[in-house]
Order: structure tokens, then C-alpha cells, then sequence
């Protein structure tokens, strides 16, 4: 199979249509049935799979960071009648399991994306859902901040997963229902087991949606909920910067991007992701930042690491650990780091670009592949580079009589870079002794090994002798482990401390339908999703467990 | 197979010998190797099984109703050079899916049941290991408050679970390092995949343990530590009450108890449980609730409960759904309440029972089977027992012309009998408007069914006409839909609001292992778990998800 692509641009969207008006965006799903990403299934009724969604991660990028003048996104179909119907069932029921994951995970990144245009860049999202909504597109109209239903007598919204698929409504359904939205449990429970879903006023009183408007007033309604959200969104001033093509160079398994190599030991199972500094001083103003556009190097770099990230996840399944090393003149790395964290109260590119990193590296953390740092002489995990060790599950560093490596920290360590449990990489790894953090805020020098090993900032500090076998050893031993147990474990040893709406996604709801996703009752062969849209009727082994 | 029973005490262990002195108590596990609770494994080197989880269950019951003199619990090892070590592995590998995440709830619960003694009953607990203490076995001391680890250069704590095994350190035990313990996540996951694990110094400055003792000085350590801790321990007057055994009657499907009925439609997959009012007014002073012991309607009635969910989960797999209905005076429900509330500030006795309540009531929520109330004229859920209709996945409540149900709160209903979200089931219930908890707190009369609706305290009111369909249909339904979806869904919309670490550990860890407990990599024929203890290796499949 072809590699997965993750690049694209509004010109060449074939599922949705972006259209901006004034400081209004309007994105429309309007999915041709022959749009599937692979052949073998039709992508009816607005029913969408990988491709859908790379396309929406795209637009909402793009408005980020192309598109200030935006205040409110309007989130709505171009076709009449239905505006999502979810997942497409044939995609899911053909996927392997890993796909059907790793197809969840991303789209869950992406609502929250969604979520986190609206909280932190201050663009407001409506839902109008001018037809019906099951699914998938329920739980997409669910990450907006208002839902507007027609009431048609028709448009419904509707989580039909477990009574017609013997699935979940897994892409942050079930947790924005009861979490997000609040909606009472036993309506949501009532909710989620009817599959024609429920509709008109009913759908405001169980607080399903924000609001219903007829046919006929609909469209008036939408706008006059614009008008309103305007009014208290955040003011961003334009021109945006144009997000050009990555292009990588791909020369058999190195992966080379102009700041970061990924290269892939498909025989070890293992990827090596190496990290640049920049060689020249960071801009310093807000107008030399714009100048720069996405030639600025933390937009760039991050943006890289991310696509890195997306090949390794899918084009790279078998691949276990990632190996993270970086290079470069960490004063650079500091530098940059100062000049954002300077700009990003008064400039948004700023703002977008520091929002930006922090999506990347919770995508990092999410990742179901074994982080190891790699801190060598002539490294640069300097402040916001410290995160990807922060990030690791584990971490060496040689212990150098000369020249060994530094780590530096900056103020982006200290915020700005929360996780999804809401807490720095410092606060979480130093949960049991908070005074830590603040001590560390005051070091701001360049920090030896021994030094970095007493402040615990990583784990070991082999010296010359044992350095080579000891990484080595590591890798092998890690790369040989089951990968289920390394996935399950490692979920659960990054995110201590408190949870989140997003943590919950992942973490429980995530875990439950991926459990689901493995059982006969699903995907056997007379199971719920194996059997949907066939004439047969799904068979359970009614052992409840 | 025999139903498995969970009625035990202490002259009946196997595997533990307790032995309280004064105010110390001690628990010791010995297993002999043939204490199996079913033939095909050898206990070895202090592996337990559910047998042996049932007798610690019932001595920590115990302690807190017949032992209030004890102020300090170790919990130790009656074997030399082995403290335990963990699940035993053929036992696993020889049980069903459904036994072996039952298993595993049941070991959570009987685990937290240790933490909530130390926490709320105010006993405090040493894990005194005087030898190698490994998977589950650490994961028991975990519970502890204090561990103290013999220093012989040999006795180490590890969770071997990952690279041994290919699954999780699954009851508890990776939540607990970093959530609980706080150890740094490296260091969490350096340890966990280190199968030989860590001892002496190295495990006191990770915070795997609090303390290493040499064997010499073990016992004295020990009898220091609990010198200590004794100081801060909760004072709670004897005599204790002797819990009688429940001896309920068994007639085909039907198990009688003193207050509560369980019937099994295995056909429907369907059992109801009858729950009865007291036919007498509550003790009202501490002398009389004493005098009363286990005798006491509010002791007595959740204990019931509490054998018929377990009776439920281990020998009736395939029902799905509990309807839970009840009869009698609700008026002395609501003054069994007022009295327990009144009392449980000064009587050891009364806040025993009311945590009993809570703890049951938790068990009930993380019931992996559908919970419907159904509230018919005669019924009594009021206070306490409107908890379990709080707890119910939905609820039927008669809208009858004359003489139609009634609820009522009480006290308990605001407090004391919290989920383990840490709110209260109405709190929980009304996320969304929280004014309305203070609101219902001012309710005290009883409550109708037209106003039960309109509070929100029931999901449907269906009339005379048409309650029988609509409560059948509603049941046959949620009957016929896959298990595991539903328990995915239950799991998820149960649990809204914060998290803490009881609930990170059901959702989450539990989550994460039974998924590893159906991947091929754990349970195939060539899975870690299948080939454990056999000449072969396990292969495995490595896509990461």
C-alpha cells in the first residue's frame, strides 16, 4: 500500500469546502461516495474515513494560521438533509485492528483541535446541523461550542453505535455527552441505545444540542447565532501567513525534512526522529516573525516532528520505539523560545506558533511507541527541545569527563506546554515533590549530566565505558517486550495526576473501544460490525465481562 | 461448576492466619500450594487466586466490625524469603476472559477496601515484606500506607508483569506507582520492565518502598513502625460485633435473604433484585445499634446486597441487566438513616455502616451488567436506598392516579455515600446545574412521581397504560444488545465529573488490561501468557496499536 499522505490544501480538498467571508468561515462536508482514501467501500451519506479527517485537520490549521480575520467557523454539510453519518461502517468493518485505532485517535486529536481553536485561539464554532447527524458527526457537532438542530421533523441526532454495531460512540462520544456537555446519565444512557436518535425539542431538553430552528428559518438562525458568538470572539489581526508544503526528501528509510530526520530500522523496530537547531538568531519582533511566516523555525521544526510523527503512526506500524536525539546550538533553541514567550501575549502568530508545539507534543505523548531520549555532546535539548525528553519515557545521558552534553530549560518548561492532564512535563514528572519545579525555575544555565541526573531531569548517566551497551541493551530489550503491554503500560505511567475531558478520551474511553474493537462480539464473524448491512443478524456471546 | 461462594471467616482460612494482639493486628499469607479454589494449578511461592482474595476481603471486613480495638494492620508473609508473588500465572492462563477481568475487579475492590481502612476507619497499614514480593504481591503492599522491605540482598519488589508476562501490572499497580507513590515516570517505567525488579537503596530513593530493613533488624523495624503509627491511629472503643453468616435460602433461581430477594431469569438473561424495608424502627442510640450488631436492618441489608452482586457477577455471567425493585415502610428506611447519620460522628459502629454502604453501593456502580430501577407502588427508595436508583442506568417510575409510588431523600442522599468520582450520586447525577442538589437538599416530604420527573431524580414516568410495555420492551431491548458494548458505554457514562485514583484504576488500567487480555500477544498460543513456565518462547505479532 501507498504510504499515507498528510498534506494537503484547501484546493485540493475533495470532502469539504472552505469558505471564508469577512471574519465568517463556513467549512461544508460534501464527501463524494468514490472519495474513499483506499478502494472497497462508498462513502455514503457524508459517511467519512482517514482522509475526511485529514482534510478537516488541515482547514482548522489553515484558519490558525492563514486565516486571523476569522471569529466564528460554522461547521455544516453541503449536502441536503443529512449533515454526517458518522464513521463509515464498510471502512471500519475492512480495517485491521491497528488501523481502526490509530483512524480513532486522529480523529479524536482533531475535535479536540477543534476544542482548542475555540478555548485557546478564541475563533467560536457552530455546529448547524441542517440534516441529520449520527455518529461520528454527532460526536464532530459535539467538540463545536454551539449545535443548532433543523426541526424538520426528520433531523435527528443520534448515537447508534451500540445498538446497531455492538461498538461505542469512541471518538469522544460517550465523554463529551456526560462530561462536556453534562448531559444526566441516564438520558445519556437512554440516548445513546436508541439508534434513530432523538430530535426537536426533546434534543434541547435533554441538552443534546444549544437550539432547533424550522426549515425555513434555519439558515437566519445560523447567522443570527454568528452574529452573537462575533461578538465575543478574540480579536486576531490579519494578514495570516501562507503554510507552505513540507516536502520532505524521502531516500529509502530516511525520511530528511529541513530541521528534523526521521530515519526507520524496520528490522530493529526501531525510528530514530534527530532534531535541529536553528543556525541563525530567532526574530525578535512580532513583524519579523510574520516575515518569516512558516520559514520561522519553531513553526516549521514542529511542524516537521508532527508530520514525522503521523508517518511513523501509520506508514510505520511495526516500529516500537522512537528514538529522539537532536543537534545544534541550544542558545538558538533558548533564544527562540525567549522571543515567543515575549511576543505571545500581544502577538497571535506568536500565540499560534507556542499553541502549535504544544499540540505536537501531546500528540508525542500519545503516541503508542516507546519514547527514548538520547542527550549526546553537540545536543541541543534546550527549553522547549527539553520537552521531547520530557516527553520519553526514559532517557540517557552521556556522562562525559569533557565536552559532555547540556540541557538548558526556558520559560515554555514552566508553561505553555501543559499536557492533556493540564500540567507541565516538570509538574507531572514531579508530582511528589512540587518545590522541585519551582527550584528548577530558577536554573536557567546550561546543565551538565551530573547536575541533570541530581535534579532528576533524566534517568541514566552512563559515562564512555558503559554508554554503547547500555543504550543499546535498552533498545533491544525494549524493541523485544509485547507491544500491547508496552502500549497499556505506557498510557498509564504518562499521564499521573489529574484527568482531563481529554485524558478521559483517550485514556478510558479510548482503552474501552479498543477493547471492544477486539472482541467476536464485534468483529467475529457473525459479529455486530462484521455483519451491519448484511442480511444477517449479529450473534453475541452474551458473557458479560 | 459449584457456585463460588464468599461467605468465610477467619478458623476457615487457608491462606491467611489473623491474629490481633492488643492493638496490632497481623495478617499473614501461607499458601499451600494445593489451596486452589479449582484443580489444574499449584499455588506456588504465595500466588494467589480469588480463594485467597475472598479471606482477605473477609478480614479486612472483619477488623473494622470485630476488631475496633486494632489500630495498626501488617500484613506480611508466613513464608520465609517470599512475601508473595502476585496472580498465579496458570490460573490466569487457564480462566476465561470474564473470570479473569471479574478476577481482577474483585482483587481492585478488596485493595481499595485496605486503603479506604487506613483512610476512613483510621486503622493504619504496614506491608511488612520479609522476602521477594513481585506483581500482584507488590501491588498489595502498594495498598498499604507504609512498606517496609527486608534488606538481604536478595528479597526485591518488581512488577514483572511486562516483560514476563506481556500484560499489565493490571490491579492497581501502575496507577499506584505514579498516582499514589508518585514515582517518577521514567523511574515508574524502568522498574516496570526490570523482571528481576529493585531492592535495598536503590528501592527506597525511586519510592518503590519507604523503608529497607536488614533481616536482623526486620522484626524490630517492623514493631518501630508500628509503634508509630499506632500514635496516629484512630481510637474506636470495643467490643466489636460479630458478623453472622448470612445463610441465605436457595430455591432454583431464587436466593432468599433476610431483606433481600435475588431471582435469575437465565432464559431473559434478567434478575431482579427485591429489596426490603425494616418492618421495625431503627436503633436511634449507639447502646441499641450495638446490642442489635449484625442483626441491624442498615448492617444486615447491604451485606445482603453486597453477597447477591457478587453472587451475580461470578456464577451468573450471562445476565446482563439487574432490575432493581423494593418494598415496604420508607418512612423506616429514612429513620434508619436520620439515626446512622445522627450517630456516625461518635459511634465507631454507625460510621462502619454507613462505609459498609458506600462500599457496596461502589460495587454496585462498577457492575459490568445494566442497572434499571423500577419504582411500583409499595416501594420504599428512600435515603439510602434511593442511592440505588441513583446508581440505576435508567429509571421507571409509575405515574399512577391514586396511590402511586413515592420517594424521599434523606442526609445520606447529600453526603457519605460518595462514588468513587468522590461525589455524591446526585452531585454526579447534576453536573450540569449543581443549584440543584442544594435545592433537592431542602426536599424532605415525600415525592411523587409527577415531581420525581420534574426534579430529574427518575428517567421515565410511564402510566398505567402503558408501564408493562414499556418497562418489558425497555428490558427485552437492553437484553438483546452486544454485552460488551454496553459495559464499554456503562463504563463511560457512569463515571462523569472528576477523576481519582480509584476511578483512574477501574477506567483506565482496567480498561488497558482486559484489552491485553484479548490480544493474541497475551492469550494466542504462542502469547506470553500462554507459553509462561512452558520450554517455549512467545512470538509475537508486533504492530504496535
Amino acid at each position: 500500500m501507498d504510504p499515507i499522505r498528510f498534506d494537503t490544501q484547501p484546493a485540493d480538498y475533495r470532502h469539504w469546502k472552505l469558505n471564508v467571508e469577512g471574519n465568517v468561515a463556513r467549512l461544508a462536508m460534501d464527501i463524494p461516495e468514490d472519495g474513499g482514501m483506499v478502494p472497497g467501500y462508498v462513502l455514503k451519506l457524508n459517511s467519512y474515513d482517514l482522509g475526511v479527517d485529514i482534510e478537516l485537520a488541515d482547514a482548522i490549521q489553515r484558519l490558525r494560521f492563514e486565516h486571523p480575520e476569522v471569529r466564528t467557523l460554522v461547521v455544516t454539510s453541503g449536502k441536503d438533509r443529512i449533515f454526517c453519518s458518522g464513521a463509515n461502517i464498510y471502512m471500519l468493518g475492512s480495517s485491521s485492528h491497528a488501523f481502526k485505532v490509530n483512524f480513532c485517535k486522529f480523529t479524536n486529536e482533531t475535535r479536540l483541535y477543534l476544542e482548542d481553536l475555540s478555548e485557546n485561539t478564541g475563533v467560536r464554532t457552530i455546529a448547524a446541523l441542517n440534516g441529520t447527524c449520527s455518529g461520528g458527526g454527532y460526536e464532530l457537532a459535539m467538540a463545536c461550542e454551539h449545535i443548532i438542530l433543523q426541526d424538520d421533523g426528520n433531523s435527528a441526532v443520534s448515537l447508534p453505535e451500540v445498538p446497531l454495531l455492538g461498538v461505542l460512540p469512541g471518538t469522544g462520544g460517550l465523554t463529551r455527552l456526560v462530561d462536556k456537555r453534562k448531559v444526566r446519565r441516564d438520558l445519556a444512557d437512554a440516548f445513546s441505545t436508541v439508534a434513530e436518535g432523538v430530535r426537536g425539542k426533546r434534543a434541547v431538553q435533554w441538552g443534546l444540542v444549544d437550539q432547533i430552528a424550522p426549515k425555513s428559518k434555519f439558515s437566519a438562525a445560523v447567522d443570527s447565532a454568528v452574529e452573537k458568538l462575533n461578538a465575543d470572539a478574540t480579536e486576531r489581526s490579519g494578514p495570516g501567513i501562507k503554510l507552505d508544503h513540507l516536502d520532505p526528501k524521502r531516500d529509502g528509510d530516511t525520511t530528511t525534512y529541513r530541521h528534523v530526520t526521521l530515519s526507520v530500522d524496520t528490522g530493529k523496530r526501531v525510528a530514530t526522529l534527530d532534531v535541529r537547531a536553528p543556525t541563525e538568531p530567532p526574530p525578535t519582533s512580532a513583524d519579523e516573525l510574520h516575515q518569516r511566516g512558516s520559514d520561522a523555525w519553531a513553526l516549521r521544526v514542529w511542524r516537521e516532528l508532527d508530520h514525522a510523527l503521523l508517518d511513523l503512526r501509520f506508514n510505520h506500524p511495526t516500529v516500537g520505539l522512537i528514538v529522539i536525539k537532536s543537534a545544534g546550538d541550544a542558545s538558538h533553541v533558548i533564544a527562540s523560545d525567549n522571543a515567543l514567550s515575549k511576543l505571545s501575549d500581544s502577538d497571535w502568530l506568536a500565540k499560534e506558533v507556542v499553541l502549535h508545539m504544544r499540540r505536537v507534543l501531546k500528540r508525542l505523548d500519545l503516541s503508542a511507541r516507546t519514547i527514548f531520549g538520547v542527550i549526546e555532546p553537540g545536543s541541543c535539548f534546550a527549553g522547549s527541545l527539553y520537552e521531547l525528553i520530557a516527553a520519553a519515557d526514559r532517557t540517557f545521558m552521556l556522562d562525559a569527563e569533557d565536552d559532555g552534553p547540556q540541557l538548558q530549560l526556558s520559560d515554555l518548561n514552566f508553561g505553555r506546554l501543559e499536557m492533556s492532564n493540564g500540567l507541565t512535563r516538570l509538574q507531572t514528572r514531579f508530582l511528589a515533590n512540587p518545590e522541585k519545579v519551582d527550584e528548577l525555575r530558577e536554573v536557567r544555565e546550561p546543565i551538565d549530566t551530573e547536575a541533570a541526573l541530581d535534579h532528576g531531569l533524566i534517568t541514566f548517566a552512563p559515562d564512555d565505558i558503559d554508554w554503547d551497551d547500555e543504550v543499546r541493551i535498552a533498545i533491544e530489550e525494549r524493541a523485544a517486550f509485547s507491544p500491547d503491554a508496552l502500549t497499556g503500560m505506557e498510557a498509564s505511567l504518562r499521564f499521573a495526576g489529574p484527568e482531563t475531558l481529554e485524558t478521559k478520551i483517550f485514556a478510558r474511553l479510548s482503552a474501552w473501544q479498543n477493547w471492544i474493537f477486539q472482541r467476536p462480539n464485534a468483529v467475529g464473524k457473525t459479529g455486530a460490525l462484521t455483519t451491519y448491512g448484511t442480511p444477517e443478524r449479529p450473534t453475541f456471546d452474551y458473557n458479560r465481562t
